[in-house]
């Protein structure tokens, strides 16, 4: 099995390490990662400028490729330019930080496992719910390869892939797994405002996230209570209900 | 009606403008935009750095706040900061270039009105099929004008927005509106390298987009038909159909 891995804390992160080593029994890993962190990006591409590749070392073996650009494009390069066959599954990870509910949208994880699958290749996107970059991660990277070996078995549609979050917790803690839908929830945004030594306003974003599910197969609220949440998601954003009401209105 | 206006090429672009122009009759206009072009930006929120805001003046009159951020980044900033009340609506455009089929993911003119949408504001995006900066852009605006004073009949959910695309044809060659599902296609991506002049390889991307569709309810179909595609959509991206068969795997 040829396994594609990028993320988008960076190719230095703990997260991505970790995914690798716990993929590396089940195939050919390959790395092709952001040079730096991306998240928040979104599904962005990098249009206006040319990218850049340079070769990156880790413990003084070659750990992979990386790219002055997005999640998105590291995906799209690996596969148009960088590897010599299509991957059998992107693996996109491991994220510090849950991507659940509406923070799926500003994902640069998930958008690239969402590119994986504009290309065909099926694809999981993992979070592990924690900022702290000592983590431990073993958990979320089993979690990862277990996915990994059975995704066959699902039998998932070629336009869905998985999301998957995972509570910042030791693993006889965990209280297993639970097959969810995105969560409602919203940010509160917050502007603080600063005046640079000119005496310039500038802005900083600084959020806080209300929840506005309760309902258990919410992934926001499963991970709360201790369980890893698998999402399956596509991007069919139609909304189709409202397509008859406009029909009547135009 | 207090109407925010956004969009993805910038401030400066002329599909903004005329927008502006269009949306003046209907209410108070206040324009929040980026600073420069913004393509291909998706739902990119700067969380890293801080924001900038400037007031940009145009024909000697204040045309509205340049900001250093994306589209999404604008909306929020708006909401949160620059407008005394929430708006009644945000429309983003004009785009150059359609945001119709998986485009929509990648399109900073639809991420800032989805970023309305979160913020519980109706929004519209609308974008015209050319890349010609002196494109005639009178049709488009007219068509937004027409929703924006029409967007309460349509009672659409509050999570669901109106994504709409305009062929570039002057208007008697418009055949009619088609309110439409989005189209289904893929990028064939190529990475064009070349070599500094150190001899080091850089690549620019190169896309080609095939259409998978031929539906004429495809957003991406309508428009080459010659007919305004309008789009509703929404950002629940759960998969339901595959939650039942995963839930039978684990």
């Amino acid at each position: 099995m040829n396994i594609l891995v990028t993320n988008d804390d960076g190719i230095t992160s703990q997260g991505i390490y970790s995914l690798v080593e716990a993929l590396r029994p089940l195939g050919s890993v390959t790395v092709v990662a952001p040079d730096r962190q991306q998240s928040a990006v979104g599904h962005a591409l990098t249009v206006s400028e040319p990218l850049r590749v340079v070769r990156f070392w880790r413990d003084e073996q070659f750990f992979g490729y990386a790219v002055s650009g997005t999640p998105a494009d590291c995906v799209k390069l690996a596969v148009a330019r960088l590897l010599p066959t299509k991957p059998d599954i992107v693996v996109s990870g491991i994220n510090h930080g849950y991507n659940t509910g509406i923070n799926v949208l500003y994902s640069g994880t998930v958008s690239a496992a969402t590119e994986a699958m504009l290309l065909g290749i099926p694809a999981v996107a993992i979070s592990l719910g924690t900022f702290d970059e000592n983590a431990d991660c073993s958990v979320a990277a089993r979690t990862a390869a277990y996915i990994v070996e059975r995704y066959h078995e699902f039998e998932l549609p070629p336009t869905t892939l998985l999301n998957v979050n995972v509570p910042p917790l030791p693993e006889h803690q965990i209280k297993g797994v639970r097959i969810t839908r995105q969560g409602q929830g919203v940010w509160n945004d917050e502007y603080e405002e600063r005046l640079d030594p000119m005496g310039r306003p500038y802005y900083w974003l600084r959020g806080t996230y209300n929840h506005l599910d309760s309902d258990p197969n919410a992934d926001d609220v499963a991970v709360e209570q201790g369980y890893i949440a698998i999402t399956p998601i596509h991007y069919d954003l139609t909304d189709r209900a409202a397509i008859e009401r406009l029909k009547e209105r135009f």
